[in-house]
């Protein structure tokens, strides 16, 4: 082991302690989620947004969030701590949690691996993923942890150039974690196992895995708005969005190629939901006076009895990074049991989850339950 | 049969035909309601916002639209094909409508009797019940109908004065149905069945019965919100809300106690759902110049992953009465069978159209998972 | 004269009446014009929405509203009539308008010409602004009337292609108003008078002109809301918005590059009272299910004392010929009058109306200080 | 000098110090102006939000920033920079400001008199204005001040009760402010100086005042858009509001008699414009999980040409604290001045910082222009 990486801690459960590998590990929702493990493991804060936290889900056998390790790649080099206080400034993490949970955020920093392609570089895809596999591998032998699952959490690309033959840099980063044996979570629109090129390797990996986009506000709102419109069989003529949103995502998302990707996910819950595809938008603006506060505004059109025309508005005002955290520190809990007990493919029962699941139902209601039919069945150690 | 009477118009359906006896029948609801049913059973319009019309509803046995016979008390005088008129000026009935379903309307209009008490009024209670009764099995008689459901959709009533020993108008009308054998609906917050006095006889009655007061706008968006929140371990700090509507319901309301029935059918979807009462509060205003178009505006504060701070707001900008007219005529269908099979007593299956149900889940997505078992339990016909 | 066109109707005021040639005379904007300058002449209707007939305009010595005479420009044959009865069906005319103001519609649809150039038209500018100016001078003519304004309310154009030598429709218009003579308004976005090659024909022109771009919705908002955060020395640090409108309008604007022209006057309102452009874009949607009804959204977040974020959102749902309707009177009755006291070349004193004025104050509070003025002065019928 | 009291800080402009008495210095918005007046006369923070910081008033003669001193009366016991910090968690106040200037927040806490009267107190009002105005002159001779402005920005009280004779406490406060020879600002919708009782001393009286209620937020914005719609000639049917808030001033103000102080002014403003009193209600909700921040939404309901009917709705979620306490100090240094050069009685001419004027116009724009002229006379000195 070089002699760059720190001494690794002692373990409280050394037998049972579970990899977090963060693609994009000095972004703000990965920091969030570290500092946010930190905090709640140390008893600071209560586990609001974290479903896993519930009930339901106490005698499923997740790993215990003080059992957590993590690391990730990352092109970026700004240190974690130094992120979090920025997240401090930005009113994303609360007075004093940085200084708090310091020692995790480095504990974390330690663990990042320069990521890529970046510019320059000559290396080809199976070199990268041959690569970044050797650095989860590494990771997980180091810490001698039970398991590792990979998150991507990175800014979102835009869509692959028609006729390139390279894949896209979330689906190195996929490929590299079906090479090391891991699960897999794409929490972004990106590409990653949707590549063509990973179809057949994604079929036969032995490991669960689940995506894609992460639900975490205007369209979970529709997830519950369209089964409300067609169970009461009003029919929505119009559906407009407009995000306005700073912070990286903004940025990456002001790229029309990345924001196509995204809204389809956005589109597809209310085809999917309503059966048909009503008219209206949605945009992305990159507005960075709103840092990491996004705001989402919808308007829906319908009509009612006898073609009566009326309207639904909502404004949705949250912090992205907050938002997905928690759902984020969810996933890996419930991959990891998923593997542990032989889970393998995709997971459908992770829709809650999505904007673009591995298929299941659309409307939030029912993907809960299935959610909470997953926890018991993670619970009962089936492995069929 | 008195010569006021109009003759009986020739049945299409005369084994299967069903009374629909409206309290409150020339109100905006109740004329909604008629002129509506006409246009769809002459195919002039589809069938949006009511649920009864949807697949799953098909094979349910329910009367069909066009063997609806309408009649019902009211203490206003003015004919529901003028009403309609009204309502068409006033955006809720579209153009040519009231005229192409004139006769229809005069049809029910000519079945409408005196409501009551009136000012200046010495029945007693007793008297008054017994008139009532009197007036719907009149009706049911005169037309040779199967059955007659009952359904209060009149102005929302003052809570009863404390102290008092008479009863509240609507629960006369609600008693009336019991006495005539009738199933009852009650799609308002007055108090209709629920009166004390009414529990023993409630008890023992033959007949199915259901409400309370009709989930059309806000309270319905809070029921699919509130289980969002939940569901994604959300914490809702305060659910503020402000409704302002004009017509008769708007001034009903701006009357305190009124407006206290309503309210509590409100915040306790809120408390049901969440589990804690939220701070905030809901107010209803009467906005006359918004005639029969109402606007209901929620501030919803919640607490997210780490403590940060996010607010949803809805605005909702609907046609009560056009809301409200396609769930009418689905529980006079639905009730009608569920009397056919033999079923009795307080109904929890239809907690998806109600504030304040009797009984079942408080979350839209379960209620209506009630509604579709009942359906098919209405198309077995199992009477037990 | 021909024999296609109606013997002139018996005139009340020969020696005052004004025509009002509009460019579009088929659309929504000229039909609810010329429907509302009928219902008002009669005393149908209050006048509201007309700035002019309020009684700081009383003794400017405009034309009166039964002394103007309507016929115009159009590619569309749909008759006045008949698209006034499509308004009424979409909730823009009131019921029964039409009926009522049937003969004035007919009068103006007999003076409609054939706009253009229509597609495989081989004419050239020239040729086609001479063809339009003989239409207008022929209208003059045949009514005897005192003046001719010509007011554009057609679809937004698209900018002209670069590297174009010919003229935009918009601007043959506009060439032709001056060939014949007459005061010229452009209501739309489009190019109109602003034409490079129409800029020495317009400096030397003996009539008055305004343009460009009618302030209805938004941009009016802006123009009140921009004045509060400077004078209050708030810091606007995002200023977005979202449009959602069918109709016409809709369709066109949903073409980027006449959304392009739209939006310029939307953002020069905020970059000139607030003295710098604020982040944030605006967007325009095609939604054909909002008909004439436009939804406009607006975001505001704006930085106030030690730094504090704030944010004013505002939603405008208006219907935009009903807005545009009264102003376009409005206009034509000033530059009428303007015309008529020896006023020549562009009036910045009706900055007032437009989005794009020709220079004058930004902030809506002195522009009506400078119309009052100038209502003033035509009253005194100085013309210097 | 009783030795209780610090010793007075060296003095850069001896010469020209002005007193600041805060009725209520340790609330929100005292404590947030003198954390702010030192922040910026420190050069910490730009002066966003103070409008005698542009410059129109550059030479009006008002004194420095850096030369107020601050003292005033609450019952309230907590620290000056103990509530800072309080503040400093809730988001009005940056994070490291209450450090940076916790030496003027002692100074200034240092200076707070307790006020009155307490319960149980048994002084009559004559004893207690005679020891306020004590408490205001022993400020102002310790520190050698040029002249004190005594400024009311306590919570909101009760109307006072009918028949009772007594003072409220808001107006003995102002009438121990003439007492001493102190120019007067009424920052709330509390009594202050408009008790019949003080009406013949407020006559006589050689100073200047102001009042009443700040325009901080939503009446602001109606200051604004109220005149849009009259200058544009429509015809504003409703005008409703909602105002949700924490901090003391939702708790205040959710008593039914505070309130009615405060809607009256909100009203007022509308009735003044429009020239007529829509129909519509004003609600104030207590929400305590808001803290200092405020959401207030309005809907507008007007009607257009030819009775169109349109909707605005605004949406401010502002700060109160932040929003009052630039204006504070604006005030403080206008009626400063305007005591310098010898103007006495109510000032019209600052209608643009309040709900409730002494006279002037209501629109926004014609109170700004009336406060640069204003500016303009303070700065010739002018004292006719």
């Amino acid at each position: 082991m070089p002699v760059e990486h720190p001494p690794v801690a002692e373990d409280r459960h050394p037998e049972t302690r579970t990899g977090v590998w963060l693609v994009g590990a000095r972004g703000s929702v990965a920091v969030t989620a570290v500092a946010g493990c930190a905090a709640l493991a140390a008893g600071l804060r209560p586990a609001t947004g974290m479903v896993t936290e519930t009930p339901p889900f106490a005698a499923a056998g997740l790993p215990r969030l003080d059992s957590l390790v993590f690391g990730g790649h990352d092109t970026a080099v700004c240190p974690l701590p130094k992120r979090a206080e920025e997240l401090t400034a930005g009113g994303v993490l609360p007075q004093g949690l940085a200084v708090a949970v310091h020692r995790e955020l480095a504990d974390a920093d330690a663990e990042v691996r320069p990521g890529g392609p970046q510019p320059g570089d000559t290396r080809g895809d199976a070199e990268l993923v041959a690569a970044f596999a050797a650095d989860i591998a590494g990771f997980t032998a180091r810490h001698a942890l039970a398991r590792t699952v990979v998150i991507n959490v990175a800014s979102t690309e835009a869509a692959p150039a028609t006729g390139t033959t390279r894949l896209a840099p979330s689906s190195l980063y996929a490929a590299a974690a079906l090479r090391a044996g891991c699960p897999y979570v794409n929490f972004t629109p990106s590409t990653g196992l949707h590549a063509p090129a990973l179809r057949a390797e994604a079929a036969r990996a032995a490991v669960p895995y689940a995506g894609r986009d992460g639900k975490t506000g205007q369209t979970l709102l529709r997830s519950v708005l369209a089964p409300m419109f067609r169970q009461r069989s009003l029919d929505v003529r119009a559906w407009s969005g407009a995000n306005l949103l700073g912070g990286g995502d903004g940025a990456a998302l002001a790229d029309p190629a990345a924001a196509a990707a995204k809204n389809a996910g956005k589109g597809r819950v209310l085809a999917d939901t309503l059966g048909h595809r009503p008219e209206g938008e949605v945009h992305i603006d990159d507005v960075p006076a709103l840092g990491d506060w996004k705001t989402a505004w919808d308007h829906i059109a319908f009509d009612g009895f006898l073609g009566s025309r009326m309207v639904l508005q909502t404004i949705w005002q949250g912090c992205d990074s907050a938002l997905a955290a928690p759902l984020v520190l969810d996933l890996v809990r419930l991959l990891a049991r998923a593997h542990a007990i032989g889970l393998t493919g995709p997971r459908p029962e992770l829709g809650f989850y999505f904007k673009d699941p591995d298929g299941g139902p659309a409307a939030l209601a029912e993907q809960y339950e299935a959610l909470l039919t997953f926890a018991r069945r993670l619970g009962e150690g089936d492995d069929r």
